[in-house]
C-alpha cells in the first residue's frame, strides 16, 4: 500500500436498502476510526447517506452515543438514515460534486466512507474521480453490504449470510409446518433478488436437517410455466405437498420479468412482488391443488434477530478495514472478502476497484444451479454453509428487541 | 377431585392448526404419562389427530422415540400431523363414534387426550358424551391451544405467547427499517386472527421500546375505510411513515368480513387474507402515498426460533395438568390457565367444562381496545406482555434449527 497518511476528519454514510448487519459495519467503521486519533479528530456520519452530506445534516459521533454505538451490532435497518440517490454524471450536472467538495473542505473531510450496494459503489467512484480532478485529498473507501450478495469480486456480501440464515430457517419451518395436515398444499415461498438468485438458493440450505423446498427458481434460468406446472405437479403426486422457493426476479426466455408491473422507483429499476400470488393462482386453476403463497417481504433484510455470527463479524470487519485502508493511503476502492477455504471456513480481507464494482452484477454459476433448472447443486451449498453459522444474542428488554437510536 | 383411577392406554393427538408450541404440550403429555406406569401402560399417538383413531394410524410411543421426543419442545408444526376433521353430531351420523369406541376398546385406551383449540373442543366434547352413553369408561381432557388465544376460560392459550413474541418483534424490526429513509411509506401489516384481535393486539407489543405500529385495526371495532383514510393521513403527515397492524378479519358495520373471499374451508369458515394488500392500495389510489404491505403468514404459527419461554414452559404445564387431571378422575373438561397476578407473573392451572369452552369466542374487552378503535390500551399491554417473556434457545445444527421426525 502507498502510504499517504492524511490528517482531518472521516466521513461515513449508509445508502441502499438496509441489511440486518449494515450497522454492525457501522460499528466496525466507528470503533476502528476512534483507534487513529492522529490522523482522525471527528468522526461524522451522514444523516440519510449522500443526502446528509449535500444539506450537512451530520452527526458528529461522541461520548453521547456510545450506548447506542454498542447496540448498532444488533440492530436493523440504517441506524442513520439511508437513501435512494442517484448522483448525475459530473457532465450532466455537476453542481452536486461542487456542493460536496465544500462541505468536505468546511468539514475537513480526508476520509470519506460509502456503505452500500452497487448503486453505492456507482455514487463512490464518481465522487473520487471528481475530487481527484479537483486535487482535493481525499482517501474514499466503499463498504460492502446488500443482502442480494450481488456486488462482484467479493466472495460474497455482508448482509447476505444473515437474511440466508433467515430465509432458510423460516423455509424450514414453513415446511415442517406444511406436513401438518393429511392433504397437503402447494406453498409458494416468494423470495428477494433482482436479478441474482443468491437470496433465494439460499432456501436450499433448509433442506439440511430434512426440512426444506422441493423446487427452486433463480433468476438465473429462464422461467418456464408450463415446466413449472409439471414439476409441481410431478413432486405434489409423489408427496401430497410441494414447497415451492420462487425468486421475485423470475424471467422468461426473453429475459422479461415474468410478471413485472410498469412502476419504476428512482434508479429505473421495475417494482417486483407478487410473484407467489400470481403462481399460486395458476397452480390452483389449472392443477386444481390447493395452495398458499407466501412473501418473506421486508423480514429478509430486516430480521436482526436471526443475524449469523460469521456474518455479523465480517460486517464488522469489513468496517474495520476499510479505516484502514483508508489511513493507509488508498482510495477509489471497495473493501471485498477473499475465502481462504471453505473447510475449515476462512477469509481474508482485500479491496478492488470501485468502478467495476459498481457496474457488475454477481451470479450464481452455472456449477451452483441444477439441470433441470429447478434447484441448486452441492457446490451452491458447500459456498452459502459457512455463511450462516453462529446463533447471535440480540439484547432483549421486557421480550422486545432493542436497537439503537441515534438522534 | 373425584378419585376413579383408571388403568389402560392413553391416546393423544393433535388437531387444528399448528402453534409453534403445540409440540412442547405433547412433550408435556408423554413425559408426565410415564410417570403414571400404573395406571398407564402404553402411550398411542394418534397421526392427523381423530383421523388416525378412526384410521387405526397410531404411533406407539417407545424409546425409539426419545431423542425426537425431547426434540418436540422446540419443533414448530405438528408433528404427529393434524387434521381439520368435523365430526357430525351423533344424531345426524353416529358411525365415527361407533367406529372410535371400537377403537378404544381394541387398544384399551381409557385416556384420551386431545390437543387443539374451539372445534377440537368440540370434537372432543361430542366424543365424551357418546362414550358416557355406552358407559364406556374412559377421561376424556382437552389440551388447549390456539395462537389466535380465543378460547374461553383460560387466562390465555399455549401458543399465543410465542406469536405475540414473533409477531411483536417482527414489527419493531419492520418498524426500524421503515425509517431508513428520508421519506417513508405506509406500511400495512396483515396479521392473523379470524374473529379476535389478539394476535394483531399484540403487535402493540413492539411500541415497549420505542418502535412500533402507528394504528392497529381489530376484528372487535367496525371497520370503516373512511376513518382508515383518515387515521393514516394524519399519522403520515406528521412523521412521513405510518406503520399500520391490520387483523385479516376486520369487519364493517354489519359485521361482514371488510374484503372476504366467497372460498369456504371444511368447517364453512370464509377464507381470509389480502386485506393488507387491498388496503395499499387504496391508500396509494386516494391519497397517492406510497405502499407497502405485508403479509406475516404461516410464521405466526409455525417461528419455533421466537418461542417465548413462558409460553413453552405453559404448554408443556397444559400437557402434564391434562395427565393428571384424567389419572385423577376427571373427564370432558379442558385445561385451563388461571392467571394468580401479572406482577410478578403467576398462573395456576385449572378445569373447564368442554362443552362450554367449545362454544365461546374470547375477544378482546372493551378497556383493552382505545376510544379511538384504532389501538389498544396499558390494560392490554399488562396483560399480554407477561407472555411473550424469555428467548428460547432452539438447538441448531449447521447453522439450521433441527426439529424432530416422528415417523
Amino acid at each position: 500500500m502507498r502510504m499517504k497518511r492524511l490528517i482531518g476528519n472521516l466521513m461515513y454514510g449508509q445508502s441502499g436498502g438496509p441489511t440486518s448487519v449494515i450497522n454492525a459495519s457501522a460499528y466496525g467503521v466507528i470503533s476502528k476510526a476512534r483507534e487513529y486519533k492522529e490522523n482522525i479528530n471527528d468522526i461524522y456520519v451522514m444523516k440519510h447517506g449522500i443526502q446528509g452530506a449535500l444539506n450537512e445534516e451530520l452527526f458528529l459521533i461522541n461520548e453521547k452515543y456510545d450506548t447506542d454505538i454498542n447496540l448498532l451490532v444488533h440492530t436493523p435497518g440504517s441506524a442513520f438514515g439511508s437513501v435512494r440517490y442517484k448522483l448525475k454524471s459530473e457532465v450532466e450536472d455537476n453542481s452536486d460534486y461542487i456542493r460536496l467538495l465544500e462541505v468536505f473542505k468546511k468539514y475537513n473531510i480526508r476520509y470519506f466512507l460509502y456503505n452500500g450496494g452497487n448503486d453505492s459503489m456507482d455514487t463512490c467512484s464518481k465522487i473520487a474521480a471528481f475530487m481527484k480532478k479537483q486535487s482535493y485529498d481525499i482517501n474514499i473507501i466503499g463498504v460492502p453490504k446488500t443482502i442480494d450478495n450481488d456486488l462482484p469480486f467479493t466472495d460474497h456480501t455482508p448482509g447476505y449470510g444473515s437474511a440466508a440464515k433467515y430465509i432458510s430457517n423460516t423455509m424450514a419451518e414453513i415446511c415442517y409446518d406444511m406436513y401438518a395436515y393429511p392433504i397437503g398444499k402447494v406453498t409458494i415461498v416468494e423470495i428477494m433478488g433482482r436479478h441474482a438468485g443468491w437470496l433465494t438458493a439460499s432456501s436450499a440450505l433448509a433442506s439440511i436437517n430434512g426440512f426444506g423446498p422441493d423446487l427452486i427458481y433463480l433468476p438465473e434460468r429462464p422461467f418456464s410455466i408450463d415446466k413449472f406446472k409439471e414439476d409441481v405437479k410431478r413432486v405434489y403426486n409423489e408427496k401430497k405437498n410441494c414447497l415451492v422457493a420462487v425468486s421475485e426476479g423470475i424471467v422468461n426466455e426473453l429475459g422479461e420479468f415474468v410478471f413485472a408491473s410498469k412502476k419504476k422507483d428512482h434508479f429505473g429499476h421495475s417494482q417486483l412482488g407478487g410473484v407467489a400470488a400470481k403462481l399460486s393462482q395458476l397452480i390452483s386453476q389449472d392443477l386444481k391443488i390447493a395452495t398458499r403463497s407466501v412473501e418473506l417481504s421486508s423480514s429478509q433484510r430486516s430480521a436482526s434477530h436471526f443475524q449469523s455470527i460469521v456474518d455479523v463479524s465480517e460486517a464488522i470487519a469489513v468496517g474495520e478495514h476499510a479505516v484502514e485502508y483508508a489511513i493507509n493511503g488508498l482510495s477509489d476502492v471497495m473493501v471485498g472478502i477473499e475465502r481462504v477455504s471453505s473447510a475449515p471456513y476462512q477469509v481474508k480481507y482485500n479491496y478492488f476497484n470501485l468502478e467495476k464494482c459498481a457496474n457488475e452484477e454477481k451470479k450464481l454459476t452455472d456449477a451452483m444451479i441444477n439441470k433441470e433448472g429447478n434447484g441448486v447443486t452441492d457446490v451452491f451449498i458447500q459456498y452459502a454453509l459457512p455463511l450462516i453459522q453462529g446463533e447471535n444474542k440480540p439484547k432483549y428488554h421486557l421480550g422486545i428487541q432493542t436497537f439503537a437510536k441515534i438522534k
